[in-house]
């Protein structure tokens, strides 16, 4: 797994076990609850690939991305006898999942050499992307487009990031505060319920 | 913005308005209604560069085009509460910008030297499918595949301008030309609602 | 048509019958119709060559792929009126499909001297997504998520493939032999009602 950091295997890790639970919500076969895992762990790094021209993508020649999806969706199956409450964990696995590649599309645009703005979507479309294509698949509205504070969190994540590069901070720690913005800002929102105000309330609705 | 025609500009513009108003329909808040905006805007020509592996696409190389959805989409929303007829609206800026983008696409297929079914193709694909990703995430069947005439418009200004490429006239009469009469298709067809044929009226329905 | 196998062909011709007959179910007219098919017979090997970085796709490059989606759909509408069980041609059509275009994807990974694994994997996008995206678009959860034994037999058939290479035998019977399993299979587990194990059934639905 030389090729994969640290920040990649636990970020497709959590995003595996959130894959799992959204497709069992949908009560998919075992191969379809994989398939869903594996587009909401690699689907936004894939699509941002694409868009970079980095290509075969990485899964295709290195088996080690597919290996750890399959090991989170054997581990979330096994483990679910056990858990509660699933909206909760479901939750917590999914903004750790947006944090980590968060981090992981900044740096990619940063490789690049991309202007701070590219690098924040680069990191928004990784991290919110494996889960837009997920609930395409499965016919819900992505969750991004009609809900809370979840893809602001990326990009708050990654203002914070290049707020810090400024300030001359080594690479980890700059890493690790814009990670946890990311997750404390989602789990703050769901929390309490915040929302990105809503243009048609201020005024009669159009339709 | 030297890297962005004039025409780019003005399908790019028109295609974020006609977003935005499609957005507001399902009633999203103000980042969703940016990114269908975006997707709209820009979807169809990412397709085709992602096709034609023009890649990494233009939008995260230069902020020009992003910028210019954030103005139209900004634009849109402040004029909202003085436009009685949205869908008036939202069908002319649709149209204007099918118009536009459907020449992009040709004069991208043209500089790959590709056959002109080929670039008709691009032209459609680039005019046609930010609207299409755009029903796709809003859970609304792609308009392109059950209503008027929509594509059909693209393929028919495409046709018109290779026509005119025989009779060699210069480059910009043959775009102005194209553009016109995608607009122009789009418009008659919607005003006096015509339709391509359908397979199941003229015998019994399969199901 | 020098570029295209005999394999690609028929593969081509049999996805896009299914995908006339999936498209007049959602009665789209004819060009919808067209695109459908056209998106059920190419958008598995479209998904492939992005994914691998063979740029432009061939059917932009080289227009027999087209002229075969287009033959194949108006043989299709042609006959359709003397086809009573709509529902076991498009079954019979799609498992053809399966069939060849497994074998496409695996030989496309062989060349690029990818693990059998990840051929598998690319044997079975190439024969599973076009419909994946088809289904998409026409707003329904797509076969493969939600049903039988459908990518499942391209993965048995993938893994045949493997297993006789491993006997040294000669590539033509391989293909065969692969090329049968998934039809196999495909048709039997319809025929007999396989499905893969269910988690949920096995515990309470956690929902």
């Amino acid at each position: 797994m030389e090729s994969l950091t640290v920040i990649d295997i636990v970020g497709t890790a959590a995003f595996s076990v959130a894959g799992t639970f959204a497709a069992m919500k949908k009560k998919l076969d075992i191969f379809g609850i994989f398939i869903i895992a594996f587009i909401t762990a690699l689907g936004g790094g894939t699509l941002r690939d694409i868009l970079i021209g980095e290509v075969p993508v990485k899964w295709l020649m290195d088996l080690s991305s597919g290996i750890i999806v399959l090991l989170s969706t054997i581990a979330a199956l096994l483990f679910k006898t056990v858990i509660k409450n699933y909206h909760n964990v479901l939750l917590f696995f999914d903004s750790i999942g947006l944090g980590f590649f968060t981090v992981v599309g900044i740096q990619t645009g940063l490789s690049l050499g991309f202007h701070p703005v590219s690098c924040i979507a680069l990191g928004t479309i990784t991290a919110c992307f494996g889960g837009v294509i997920r609930d395409i698949s499965l016919s819900n509205i992505p969750l991004i487009f009609a809900q809370e504070i979840y893809a602001t969190s990326c990009i708050f994540g990654g203002i914070i990031f290049f707020l810090l590069m400024k300030l001359d901070m080594t690479k980890m720690p700059i890493e690790i505060i814009c990670l946890a913005s990311v997750v404390l800002l989602r789990l703050l929102s769901v929390r309490f319920n915040w929302h990105l105000p809503k243009i048609w309330k201020t005024t009669k609705s159009p339709i």
